[in-house]
């Protein structure tokens, strides 16, 4: 048997012109912004003047604990949305934007897969609309105003060994991690330590993707803190009078792009926040301009659901006023058994035992969305190899939670694969029994916010830290962030810190290494181990065989 | 009298659809990618299937040598363009992409001015279509793959002290010009010294404006020497397999975007490189599209003749095998009497004298574009502060080398200010008395290259150079580079090395600092004087006074 690639079934899409996939929504052509025949932003006026209207239903795609087996999120985010369609719902997806570097890291693209796939792929996975380029201009807009402000005398007293913005750029590249800037004599600046981190970790990123409109975009701007002063006052991008400017780089930048399923179904791709020191969601602003064109918008989140999920619901839903009707969370056979103890070269035997005994990280995973009271379906995302008994012991042990276990095939059937959970899906959101709530009240102290997540999300016993970083969960209380949202930045592979620990670990304890803050976005991360905000290349980076073929196609990108 | 600012004008254009300009030039509709509905790029089959048709004239609009007072090259561009088309000609022009960095540091876009702009002019100036921010991701794909290389084992060689790749960004970042990377422990790879320069100054942008088409990038990209060996050896591009990939980052970038004047006449804009230390004109892909669809190609070269003209005529016409039919000098009263040794400060009193004085400059120009056997025109781009005497001398001045001189008022009155001027152009260029040779051929040793230009061009005695660099050129045309042309870099406000010597300076000798090897864009660059290769922004940038209005009008960056 063997099957066309992704790139393949991409290529052979039947792509409408965007103007027609937008009429599906009820958007006209001249609210439209196209970019080529098969890309479009969506006007800003048209997009103000949806306020009034009512929201569709929305869906939240989630997932287990990631392993290197694969869930198919994104996949199942494009077949679901495929099979709302397909049952008669007027539904759109929203999804994040790849980003440019681990496109040359290690192969693929990220723009689904199989016959659930948007497209036009290639673009999507390049430059798209240059929503990215906008971003990392506008972030190293600031980081020069920063230095240049230093340069010419520094009036606002930075302590230029306190500066905490950095630099980013949208590539895999080690070397600049950690560099020391301005040498080279008076006319070069004051030398100090810097660094970059990928576009995709930009706190401007996070900005752009929890604003509502252009006005929020700026105010949020203006609060960036990019460093401190000798007495440890913060100093803020409107203090450097850098918001403006910024604000007009991401003019178009903020605007939702539309694209489409290969089902010629509406896709939004707006924004693509890193998912472990940002809240790993699509923009508000795609999320709210779909609910108010579409039925049904189905939506992901970053990693798993212990992060993934938390963030949308504390972070993005709480900022927005977002309610979510239904989540789907995705399992694959393959994912559990390695839940189970098992190892990648032993993925397609069957193994009931180990499918049953990785089934404990769903089950939490199940439990903590019910928590926020957000009912589920579960979508086993199917592969040849599954067994039809692997596959069964799935559904009994969802049907111990009250929950429907429903096998997809979309990656092969595209939406023809997704039509139960399709059904199911709407059967849930229609019933109305969705009652969501936040984990925790704003008011909550920092620290309180931080032990909550640990105990009810990931099952652990406290979380612990060393003086120095609980004295920074007060300071920023007194500086007056105590209200601000935390967005956990954890290994996804596992519910503790450990990413070895798979399963659903008890009994653990979350060592909180540092807290950050995040003005602007309006949250704070706190890092809880290694947290890499700049990849680097492989040995081997897939750049080394991407090209250009005689026919004008790009080879090796994915 | 009040005028209306460049910015009113340009948002009280009354622009067409990109298609109906396209129609103009014969392009059809299914060749355009849009973006948005008054920019566009041209589809890459379209342009190819031109390459049998006949060419249009080609007119060189070039300058005196630039003084604070301003020139209007741009300007007179955007004047002749619409005055051709005036007189019923099919006339395109070609200009440069603006770079993002100076928008956000001195006050001022760069799409011409007054009644001789092209629209829409904040798009231009911002990200345009993307080109730089792609070539910017190309260059960096590239740095990144080289510590990568490295790091991974160094299989070629490479001596990390002699890397001579550096990393761009679109910004004004001095902090940037001199760094140190690859700090921070073992998985950041090895420390060595680095640094960023301007987009506009990378040598993907001079490639991405030389090459004819897709398959020239890629051999050009593959030929980019990144750095040598501790044997001195270089290593390439290619050798890092990184040319794929970069020319994957650059498929749309290449292709020519179109765009309009205030006169909806048609314009490409396409490429930017730094007139230093690159070629300072606009790709050849604009240049030979436009030369396929338009019987008449206005285009620029930066800075005055002595530099712009010259590297037009002894790179882009070499390497693209353009024949160029007709030069245009723009010149200002103004500009002339600084030349004439009149400050900034008394520049609107009459002073026939000062005028006569700094007629030197224009005369040298003059010649020099007649050695390249280029017919030339003198505009005179009309200030209301001239007076009729000083206008006069520069006619009665030009009259002795058989060069009319034509008074235009496009900045004030759009193609009636250069109807004149359109009909002299176009009497020379029918008039077919160009006779276009290069200053030097392929063969002649390189120092000898640069002393042609020195003596031929300047006015200089002679160039000097010690031995270092004496034998660097040597080494270069041992390596097989001697057949290059050379592109100076020198300052653009003398024909000297010395900026402070206005007029035509004779008796001067013109001192080589450094050669630099650039193997992709195929010249090899001679350093004569401090090259700015990374600006920097001043003490107040224009950054912090941009913003959007209530309105949603961008305030501040014009």
């Amino acid at each position: 048997m063997t099957f066309a690639s992704d790139i393949e079934i991409a290529r052979a899409a039947d792509m409408k012109p965007i103007g027609e996939i937008a009429a599906k929504l009820g958007i006209p052509e001249d609210a439209l912004e196209q970019f080529g025949k098969s890309k479009a932003k969506i006007g800003a006026d048209f997009v103000a003047g949806l306020k009034n209207r009512p929201n569709g239903k929305l869906v939240l795609v989630t997932a287990i604990s990631p392993t290197p087996a694969g869930e198919g999120k994104t996949t199942t985010t494009v077949g679901l949305g495929d099979g709302l369609n397909r049952i008669g719902k007027r539904a759109a997806i929203c999804l994040r934007e790849p980003s440019l570097g681990p496109c040359f890291g290690v192969k693929g693209g990220a723009a689904g897969g199989g016959y659930a796939q948007v497209v036009p792929m290639e673009d999507i996975n390049l430059h798209f609309t240059g929503d990215f380029h906008a971003i990392t201009a506008a972030h190293n807009l600031l980081s020069a105003m920063i230095d240049n402000h230093i340069h010419w005398g520094n009036g606002l007293a930075l302590d230029p060994r306190r500066v905490t913005w950095r630099r980013v750029m949208d590539m895999n590249d080690r070397a600049l991690r950690e560099i020391v800037c301005a040498l080279g004599g008076v006319a070069n600046g004051f030398p100090r330590e810097g660094g970059f981190d990928i576009t995709v970790a930009s706190e401007v990123m996070a900005i752009l993707c929890l604003a509502t409109d252009l006005a929020d975009l700026r105010r949020r701007l203006g609060n960036i803190v990019v460093g401190y002063t000798r007495e440890k006052q913060p100093v803020t991008a409107r203090d450097l009078k850098a918001d403006g400017a910024m604000t007009v780089l991401l003019k178009d930048a903020i605007k939702p792009n539309l694209v489409q399923t290969l089902e010629n179904n509406p896709a939004f791709i707006h924004g693509g926040p890193f998912a472990n020191i940002a809240h790993g969601c699509n923009s508000v602003m795609a999320t709210q301009t779909a609910l108010k064109l579409a039925d049904y918008v189905v939506t992901e989140a970053g990693f798993g659901a212990d992060l993934g999920a938390e963030k949308f619901f504390d972070i993005k839903c709480r900022k927005a006023g977002l309610k979510p009707d239904a989540a789907v969370i995705v399992a694959t056979v393959r994912a559990l058994k390695m839940h189970g103890g098992v190892g990648r070269d032993a993925l397609t035997q069957e193994n009931v035992a180990a499918v049953t005994k990785g089934l404990e990280n769903l089950g939490r995973h199940l439990r903590n969305v019910g928590q926020f009271g957000v009912p589920a379906v579960v979508a086993i995302n199917r592969f040849v190899t599954d067994t039809d008994a692997e596959v069964e012991a799935i559904g009994r042990y969802c049907a111990d939670y009250g929950v429907v276990a429903v096998p997809c095939t979309h990656w092969a059937d595209g939406s023809k694969g997704t039509e139960t959970l399709a059904r199911k899906v709407v059967e849930i959101a229609e019933a109305g029994t969705a009652q969501f709530r936040l984990l925790y009240d704003d008011s909550m102290p920092l620290w309180e916010k931080v032990r909550t997540i640990a105990r009810t999300i990931y099952g652990a016993d406290d979380v612990i830290g060393d003086k120095v970083v609980r004295n920074h969960f007060r300071q920023y209380e007194d500086m007056g962030y105590g209200r601000l949202p935390v967005c956990m930045a954890k290994t996804q592979y596992s519910f503790s810190t450990d990413p070895n620990l798979k399963g659903a670990p008890t009994g653990h304890v979350v060592p909180v290494r540092e807290v950050r803050l995040a003005a602007g976005a309006e949250f704070l991360v706190v890092v809880c181990g290694e947290i890499m905000t700049m990849p680097g290349l492989p040995r081997h980076p897939s750049a080394e065989i991407i090209e250009m073929d005689a026919d004008g196609r790009i080879q090796g990108l994915f």
